[in-house]
């Protein structure tokens, strides 16, 4: 099945389980409004290429660790966007979650998905008792304290920010995440994809500071020039949008590097060149929706 | 080992393993605030109590579901203390987490307390892969959509709140979650231990909404009379105090008529006896702190 159709579906199925009956109807609509329509669902998307590389044997459980990621990457989407931290009022093209249910169902909303992330693989682990404890490890790690995204939003409270640590645990930690829950779900070594997630995550992270930058928030569908203001690093405001992309070009080389040995090594090759080409495309020009990294 | 020494330990190896080595300082601080010093740990006494009562064959793992409902407790208190909700001061006597450090870390506090709890049941696991994916669920399902606590709070921002759905999300289903992770965790049938559970919970609520009227707030290191204002559900406000005094004796002679059979039902008994008398203590006259219902 196709990737964007797999993951829709994955998503939906989910979603619609914990809203369809007895839930409160505006936190079920809170909860559909925070993760469709989706942005590039580019987390998602690595887990299942990495699973596919490994040869995908239980696709259940690899769509769980999909829809894992991809949850609980909405979930700190949510909450970024309250007015304590982004005030962001856009997101996706559509007004955010706090802007349509007020912020009591958005910090809820948030917390709901990042429970659901861990239902998900419990229910989908009874297939593989054996790599659910991992599966749960991995994911929890690149949401949490002190390496994942949480630590990473956290480190923008701290007087002086370690732009290396800030960087690797506000987006990479994810994107490792998917890349070793990936290789997991299929019966692979996941250490073994921890670098190349990482890097996969960092190249990306750079699209996106380049397009804080340069891009078109109508095109984006969020709104752009946050970081200086806000005081985040951007490497796109600390090199310039020429050293930037420069860069961009070194992460995407160190990922393609970093593909360790599986089964169909090739096609997740290929999945890298053409991931590169969208953001190198979105590094260069006023981007359309559809090739810029979106969260 | 005596309940308070255990749960506290088990507690303080979780949050100490998180954040003693390259968290953000300030968050590091602000989980520590939010876990200690506890109030009356009833929940994971709830579960440790049943856990016993089945045995107790790998205390490592109750531990692990114990400390999984207290974190995740901890999490709503400090998610529910914010300004958008009750925008409490005190908590445990203490300010709030967010009047300390902030809505920014309160939020991601209460989001990273919520992981920890599955990354602790994950590692824990490891020693029965055959459990884990049921307690991940039990405790998923007491704090989420459509049934748990996440739920409960979001009834509050529905224009008609349904009352039981309401009380049995709120309060009872991480009762209920903690009572089936024990008996779980022990390797025996969780859903015998659902109504007892649910139970207990129920009573509970009814002593916390007798406090919230006849409460000593220096004592209970809280705020009381939050309910009628924010439009709470109370069955206090509801039924009188003495109405909801007989309520709450109903509901834990109920309690105890509801534990199941296991190989040290007598001991549970007792335990449903102890906390019944502080209970019954608690909604009878301005309480002390050891006593009362503490959240």
């Amino acid at each position: 099945m196709d990737p964007t159709r797999r993951i829709e579906r994955a998503l939906r199925a989910q979603i619609d389980a914990a809203t369809e009956k007895d839930a409160p109807p505006r936190l079920a609509a809170a909860l559909h409004h925070a993760v469709f329509p989706g942005g590039a669902r580019i987390r998602p998307r690595l887990c299942l290429a990495v699973a596919a590389a490994c040869g995908d044997p239980l696709p259940d459980l690899t769509d769980a660790a999909a829809v894992a990621v991809e949850l609980v990457h909405c979930a700190s989407l949510v909450h970024d966007d309250l007015p304590c931290f982004d005030d962001a009022h856009l997101r996706r093209g559509l007004p955010s979650v706090h802007r349509v249910f007020g912020e009591p169902l958005a910090v809820l909303a948030g917390d709901a998905l990042i429970v659901m992330a861990f239902e998900t693989l419990a229910r989908a682990g009874a297939a593989a008792p054996d790599r659910l404890g991992r599966l749960i490890e991995v994911v929890a790690r690149g949401l949490s304290v002190p390496h994942g995204i949480i630590a990473g939003q956290a480190w923008e409270s701290e007087p002086r920010i370690p732009v290396v640590a800030y960087r690797r645990a506000k987006t990479a930690a994810l994107f490792e995440a998917a890349a070793v829950a990936g290789a997991l779900a299929a019966g692979h070594d996941g250490a073994a994809f921890r670098l190349f997630g990482q890097r996969v995550g960092e190249a990306y992270q750079v699209a996106d500071d380049i397009l804080d930058v340069t891009g078109d928030p109508s095109a984006l569908g969020k709104p752009v020039g946050r970081d200086a203001p806000l005081g985040r690093p951007n490497a796109a405001n600390d090199l310039g949008v020429h050293g930037s992309r420069h860069l961009l070009e070194q992460l995407l080389g160190a990922a393609l590097d970093s593909v360790p040995p599986c089964s169909r090594k090739s096609e997740l090759d290929t999945w890298v060149r053409e991931t590169a080409s969208k953001l190198l495309q979105a590094g260069r020009r006023a981007p359309c929706a559809q090739d810029a990294p979106s969260h």
